[in-house]
């Protein structure tokens, strides 16, 4: 048995997220399926992701391991996998990991990327990865605001887990928010995210841009630790996880 | 009654095509019922196209003109438009015309671009707007082949219309062949294209770039005037209408 380690990229459009759900389509469900099949369908292969992904969030660089009995070579793992996952999912990297090497217990870091939109023409060929919005919010007020929303905090207002036992204290390092040609990318780095946190950071963001709240709110919204006072949860085809750091 | 020019942009995937079917989804009939609305349900629109991209066929500059009573000003029935109309089909620009003007008439020349891929893992994100190979063609033996078919020749082995009565004579002044990070893009102008010319094209010169013709082979297949002497027709999705000259 060999740890592999997998860098997977996918659109997550049609899938209800990440996490393998019996009967439903999901990418970890998807992957087990393919990785199954090629070990002969021996014993049940698990797949481990470093995060999981909301259901309609996307990757570029999702990053999985699986403990495997085959005789394949890594890129051989990769053709194999690319050629029977749909053609939404795409394994960029099979790698032989270290037999301790786990996905998730390793990550350190975490790169995600959200994209808006809000052009005076709709932008046909990337719908799919983006969020629409109707006018174009203050990029300068959000970028104020972000500075409140960096740093070590407990963001429990942020947390769509209301059953959330364990810390939510965490600590993002970059929010940065550039606008271009109608595009608004907001890129987040951080040591690890709560239940929808990046989303929700969004929706409180646009909030800011749009005039709804002060920048100083923020750091208020932060303070209460309550879910209600910050602003809605952004869509999630604007949502893509570009990088895990080890 | 004013005439108006319009520039659109769609995704054709789930279309028939650009020209208007009865009871069928075409990119024609949509806009066409869209202003129908606009204008009051008066008098029938009709959407002259600068020339039909086939079923699944994408464009990012199509022309079309119609002539339309409304008090609309452009940017307003632009944005009507771009309101209504379905989320893959984007009008980018509208302008009051000369009355004369006619999109079909009047081009002088098209510029269409075909995308393939040949990376060795498979694009997600943009697969819809490409063609997948199984491996990289020779791009030098395709751009060698490629000359032969530039110039004004009978390009009657590259139409599938048998019934074409009018002349198949036609200017192709520029063919170009870039390859990059795996994408293959032929870039075509002309004074304007049979049917199915260019993915007949396309087709014909893969058998070049895969080393099932020879490039002077394609000088012999223009002389014949023989379509089943040319390449199979290359798949629609990775054909876009680029732009339209006037």
């Amino acid at each position: 048995m060999k740890n592999y380690k997998m860098i997977i990229c996918y659109d997550g459009t049609r899938y209800l997220g990440w996490e393998h759900q019996p009967g439903k389509d999901t990418i970890q469900g998807k992957i087990e399926q393919v990785l199954f099949r090629m070990c002969g369908e021996g014993e049940e292969v698990k797949v481990i992701g470093a995060g999981r992904t909301d259901a309609g969030v996307h990757a570029r660089g999702m990053v999985a391991n699986a403990v495997m009995e085959t005789e394949l070579t890594p890129d051989e793992i990769r053709n194999y996998l690319n050629r029977y996952l749909p053609e939404d999912i795409a394994v960029k990297e099979v790698r032989e990991a270290s037999e301790r090497f786990h996905a998730r217990y390793n990550a350190v870091g975490k790169t995600y990327r959200y994209t808006c939109f809000a052009g005076p023409v709709k932008s046909v060929f990337d719908r799919k990865y983006h969020t629409t919005l109707d006018k174009m919010p203050n990029v300068e007020k959000m970028q104020q605001a972000a500075e409140y929303l960096m740093g070590k905090h407990d963001y429990k207002s942020f947390c769509n887990n209301p059953q959330m036992k364990k810390s939510t204290i965490r600590v993002v390092d970059k929010i940065e928010i550039r606008a271009k040609s109608g595009y608004i990318h907001f890129t987040f780095h951080g040591t690890g995210f709560l239940r929808n946190m990046i989303r929700i950071m969004v929706g409180t963001l646009l909030e800011v841009g749009n005039g709804n709240m002060k920048p100083e709110q923020v750091k208020e919204i932060i303070d209460a630790k309550d879910r209600s006072q910050a602003g809605p949860m952004a869509p999630p085809e604007g949502l893509c996880l570009i990088e895990v750091d080890y």
